[in-house]
């Protein structure tokens, strides 16, 4: 089915286990694959896999959220409005290399004899462990046992506790802790538009550097975006040998050396606290002392401390959030546990700054926000950490400011955000790629009206959303006409959709639809405010300058939108010439020319009939209420034969359409591209960074595929799909409520675990969830090979 | 009519005077300005109208043509087969330099006290002149008189005479003539896309320098293009006062400085001769040895020769090209004159180089080569100097193999030429506006028929030309599709036309209409070469492997090409979805928000209903012979009101248009602005070089507007519109033949001055010309008052 550049199913290299992935033996070949794989991360500071030993290092990586360069993009042709600002997430100081010689000898692993050798990101423990054993030529054996978190706790303090053993032997042993600063950011791009953006000049301009006894430190300020940086490390070492300890600093390093006579059998135990700390406005001093108190306080508490509130903070999240699932290969339970702890460890602690698209695990995309918060991402935070989730849409409120100023520039009213950005700055160079996604603003609201439907979080709606609503609702209002006196049709023209093989088209059906529901949710919210809060109400006109004109031309604009219909085909068009268009020669296509956009230029790529991924499955899902069944499948017939799967963001998306139009092997099929997208490398290039899309995609095609679950206007339903094997288990919060949904072969349990009681609909039928009280009933399991004859015969 | 941004129609602040562009008062805030107009080139060799004397200088400017820099443009966000090499003609060591100091006192004109100033560009001598009498504080008087040309007969070469006379006292004078290379070429953009890109790099290698008595050369090569420079002066001096001489020279600069005891009256005379060679081939020391040759032969022969010669070389040109206009106001002749006198500067000697979009007058456009050759200057060329048309396309000839290249690059068969370049490869970094501009193929074939009907020149069309007509043809054949099986028409998707306010479009009806007529041109040439050369067909199958199924092909295409029409508008629309659009509002657009690319985001604009210049009357006029006169009105008059008139490419078509369609006062107005574009400095950035497309437009709106004259298919007819007061002549050369047509009132008079007989057409009547035998007819004098109603009402 996804035929078009993968020949055999995705499979991962990594031994089966359910809380656990784990490299058994090193391997150059994996080593920037895993340095993604391994990486720990808190939402607010991320480290790459890199390996302690400092050598070798495919890309190494340390980023804290929202800590950016700024440069100004140059054009070779310029014109009005283009985005003049480019970000790129900074690569900052190492912190992570802890160097071991032994007999002055150091630990290389591509050339080191290991006797034993195993690396673990551990999901249960939100911690990445080594253990090895090395056999030096002297016959010496080396036991090394690292331990490596980012803590959830304390989100400026990540720590490692470095463990090392000559086992049969004395022998002199150094370990040098260090911190290294990147002097630039320079990486490639090699013509991957996806690839970060290499800096040029020299970013960190040194403030601040300092060694004095087991700590060491170092600030900077960059050159551009002048936001200041402190690092520092603390270390504490434990050994029965005798040792001796020196620290020295330059601009840009710094390291405590420990030198130790080590005595065969005797362990010596390093454990490194890191503390950063970074300031749009503080200076590196200020920041420095902050870290000198992270730092205090973790070493005081102790290493062992910070793995169990790690633990604690671990347990918690599962209870909230894990999905149990079998459904024959155990690889998926595992791949599904590990999409689900990366969007934590992207999204956790990010408190004031969004996801980058690829979490704090790599440069590409230049660590820049995108949609894929508030379409991917949100949903299962939404359901599992609402306070996460608010915390996220708050900060999109943050940067209502600069989504206005963006407006401007590009000639609308209201606000526009950024479709990519860092500091709310549109940050696209590529406007028919990027500034032309207007249904940013639309997937923003999206989220915030299902945050507010979930949590019943009313407050935060009337308190930040409702400018949001006013704001956005004003730009499409603006950005539509009526184009013709005869027409009394609502269209916007000149947009992009989510597919990008197709830009700067007439009605897109996308945004259109979108944009529809965005208005509408104005309109109701404003009209709510304006009837049953006066005061507040006066204040969103005060902020705003809202007027009651305004709201009417929502309405209309809202009741008048166009959606583009083909009677003869029955289904919506992409767009107003989507059908025009002569379809993409796929017989043609070589099967390593995938994705296309590598290969082929944009105006080949636009001027056919060919999709990334797919708008209308898309806009079926998120506005499914508004489409009928039989709607929906002549919809995904139609497009399914047209997509390449070029986009990450696409498999899962597919799958859960599939799930509903119980096309089932194709369902678990796009499940598995979804789930495995990282672990097992599907677009080649998880080396440069998780994909925090699928990530999400993941939840959602259990939960709103497999489980059947649609929440349109906040009512819960649930329509569960199953074989007589399957296991599926996940737990929900519903304002303020805990339930669990439990599948368990042919039948569906639906468990209220905690709250006051709360309607659900299995089906057709309500049911009313009190608290300790499970509900059984038998989940779907129609004849499904029809449906998938259906879709065989068109696509042939 | 033209209300867009203008509220007065254009005038220009020069003297009125037939022959001749007169600046009577030296003024700073027309000094960039002036720089352009009273520069001087021979197509060749450009050079700024600069002062001699080294300052004030607003634009420094000496130019070769295709003497380029190249650089590499990188994208913020890269993709696919966006085009690589930038390219950026350069302003090379300024030659023009001749510093005067009197009792050690620098002529500085901004300050000095001027008895008379008189500046000419004398249009019938071929050189630009000065003539000054400067009273110092001291009460000295000095005359200093300068002539300056670049050379026709000796395109390397230019020379400069200047004669100082200390009028009324003896006084040292030194004369500093001097030679200056510009370090770099950095120009600011300022965010106007149509200025100079600046480059930040060294560009000259210095590679050679000396000075040997009165003679001084430099000779560079350029860091990536590696093109090799030579520029060399000679100097003679004539006086009767005593003098001495010195020479220097460093790797940037040298200088040949006279030192002189003038007397009292005596005229102190200089001729700087000045040579440039330049070669991607040959290096800086042959190059050198070339111009010591040039300058050895000038300054054997003398100055007065050089004025000799020049002036033959404008006399034939002004016999073959003088277009002799009086409508009421003299100015019009002056400009008509300039514009031709500037076509001729920038075309004359061009050989194996194509035509700057400013010519050789100013930096904007990178210098670099666009359609504007073959759509605007050609059919000048072809009627007036048919050899230096021949050149032109020789020019594109020599490029196609890089426009096969170029059509690789972007996964099409045969050949597409760039939108711009200077070495043949595609140039423009935005491809929305550039690349996806594939008529510029068409547009070279058109060019490419007409030069053979007119001249009759087959040899060319089967030795070069018909290569050209196979790699175009089975472009197009590639890049269009019949996209429904129940759709037999030929579609072409994803193209930008000539107007750039709208993009990326399906059935653009301009590039469909020229593509037709581009594959119909190739169908027949080539149908031709098989029945009647069969050696030369044979070569043709040889160098592109044509196949006779491809013939069929591209007659098919043809035959079923698809012409976007409306049958309730009765137009043709601009693509298949300008209707649909919203109209632009252009109530409220401020009046200085024109041209609105200054003002508005491509995306606002490409949205709306508005437009640069209007596609569907430009094919109008070039494919005249394929639209009623009914149709050609309704197209004309539901397009004029959506144009904003912001591209200098517009107003020559629509006067043309306007003429045909007998909208005498649209026709004259739009004619004014055509003719006044530079003088008048109508889009006010004269000072960045003429416009060489309304230069050319200029003789079109005379010959194919005022005079109705037609040759669809080589077939020559006129149609002349004349008021009482008119007198229109100018001369043809057809096939050979040359012919004169004059209007005078209302009667016009054909003329055959040489030739063996010339059938033309009087509107419906056919007339055959014999050499000396003048043929009168009244020229259409029909009301014009209903018309303009007409237009007017549906505007309104």
């Amino acid at each position: 089915m996804i035929r078009r550049n993968v020949q055999l199913p995705p499979e991962h290299i990594y031994p089966i286990d359910d809380w656990r992935i784990v490299e058994r033996r090193f391997s150059m070949r994996y080593l920037e694959h895993n340095e993604t794989i391994f990486a720990i991360g808190n939402g607010y500071l991320g480290m790459r896999g890199n390996l302690e030993d400092g050598r070798p290092i495919a890309q190494s990586g340390t980023y804290i959220n929202g800590f950016y360069e700024s440069w100004p993009i140059t054009y070779a042709e310029e014109a009005y409005g283009f985005a003049k600002t480019g970000q790129t997430m900074l690569n900052v100081t190492d912190g992570k290399i802890i160097r071991l010689y032994v007999d002055d000898e150091p630990l290389f692993l591509p050339t080191a004899t290991l006797l034993s050798y195993e690396r673990a990101l551990d999901m249960a423990a939100g911690t990445l462990d080594r253990e090895l054993v090395w056999e030096m030529p002297s016959g010496k054996l080396v036991k090394v046992a690292s331990r490596r978190l980012a803590s959830f706790r304390h989100r400026h303090l990540a720590a490692i506790s470095y463990q090392v053993t000559v086992m049969n032997a004395d022998a002199p042993v150094v370990v040098s802790s260090e911190l290294i600063t990147p002097e630039n950011n320079q990486s490639k791009r090699l013509g991957d538009p996806r690839a970060a953006t290499g800096l040029s000049h020299s970013v960190f301009e040194p403030k601040l550097s300092f060694a004095r006894d087991r700590r060491i430190g170092l600030g900077y300020v960059t050159a551009n975006s002048r936001m200041s940086l402190a690092v520092s490390a603390e270390h504490v070492l434990e050994t029965a040998s005798t040792w001796r300890v020196m620290s020295e600093s330059d601009d840009y390093t710094a390291k405590t050396v420990f030198s130790v006579d080590a005595e065969a059998g005797q362990p010596i135990t390093l454990i490194k606290y890191l503390s950063y700390h970074k300031s749009r406005t503080e200076q590196a001093p200020e920041l420095s002392a902050r870290s000198d108190r992270t730092l205090n306080r973790a070493a005081d508490a102790g290493f062992d401390h910070l793995i169990d509130s790690q633990r604690t903070y671990m347990d918690e999240f599962w209870r909230r959030s894990d999905v149990v699932l079998r459904d024959g290969d155990p690889r998926v339970q595992q791949c599904v546990r590990f999409n689900l702890f990366h969007i934590l460890q992207a999204a956790g602690r990010a408190e004031g700054s969004g996801i980058p698209a690829k979490g704090l695990t790599g440069p590409a995309y230049d660590g820049h926000y995108f949609w894929d918060i508030e379409i991917y991402i949100l949903p299962f935070l939404i359901y599992t950490s609402p306070r996460i989730a608010r915390n996220l849409l708050k900060f999109r409120y943050g940067q209502l400011d600069a989504a206005r100023a963006r407006a401007r520039q590009v000639n609308q009213k209201g606000a526009l955000f950024p479709w990519r950005t860092i500091n709310g700055e549109e940050a696209s160079a590529y406007f028919a790629a990027g500034t032309a996604q207007y249904h940013i603003n639309a997937d923003v609201v999206y989220a915030l009206k299902k945050y507010v439907e979930v949590t019943g979080d009313e407050d935060f709606l009337f308190e930040f959303g409702a400018e949001i609503l006013v704001e956005t609702a004003r730009f499409w209002a603006d950005l539509g006409a009526y184009p013709n006196g005869n027409d009394s049709s609502f269209h916007i023209h000149g947009v992009t959709g989510p597919d990008e093989y197709t830009a700067i088209v007439n009605d897109n059906a996308y945004t259109n639809l979108m944009a529809r529901s965005n208005l509408r949710y104005a309109t109701e919210i404003v009209d709510r405010l304006a009837r049953e809060d006066e005061h507040r109400f006066a204040a969103l006109v005060h902020a705003t300058g809202l007027t009651r004109e305004e709201i009417e031309e929502w309405r209309g604009a809202a009741d008048r939108m166009h959606v583009p219909y083909d009677e003869a085909l029955g289904v919506h068009p992409q767009d107003s010439s989507f059908l025009d268009k002569p379809a993409w020669d796929f017989e043609n296509t070589p099967s390593d020319h995938y994705p296309l956009f590598m290969f082929y230029h944009p105006l080949v790529i636009y001027r056919h009939r060919v999709i990334k991924q797919s708008d209308v499955v898309l806009a079926m899902f998120l506005l499914g209420e508004e489409f009928s069944l039989q709607s929906k499948r002549r919809n995904f017939d139609y497009y399914s034969p047209l997509t390449t799967w070029d986009s990450s963001l696409s498999v899962s998306i597919q799958s859960i359409a599939a799930w509903e139009l119980d096309y089932r092997d194709m369902a678990n099929e796009f499940f598995r591209y979804t789930a495995l997208m990282d672990l097992a490398d599907v677009g080649g290039n998880v080396k440069d960074g998780v994909h925090v899309a699928s990530l999400g995609g993941t939840w959602m095609a259990v939960v709103y595929g497999l489980a059947g679950m649609r929440d349109y206007g906040g009512a819960l339903s649930f329509d569960p799909r199953s074989a007589d094997d399957t296991v599926v288990k996940f737990p929900l919060i519903v304002r303020g409520q805990e339930m669990e949904v439990a599948i368990e072969g042919p039948t569906v349990t639906y468990l209220l675990r905690r709250g006051s009681g709360l309607t659900i609909r299995h089906r057709d039928e309500a049911i009313e969830l009190a608290e300790g009280e499970p509900v059984a009933r038998p989940t779907s399991l129609i004849d499904e090979s029809q449906g998938e004859r259906d879709a065989a015969s068109k696509e042939a």
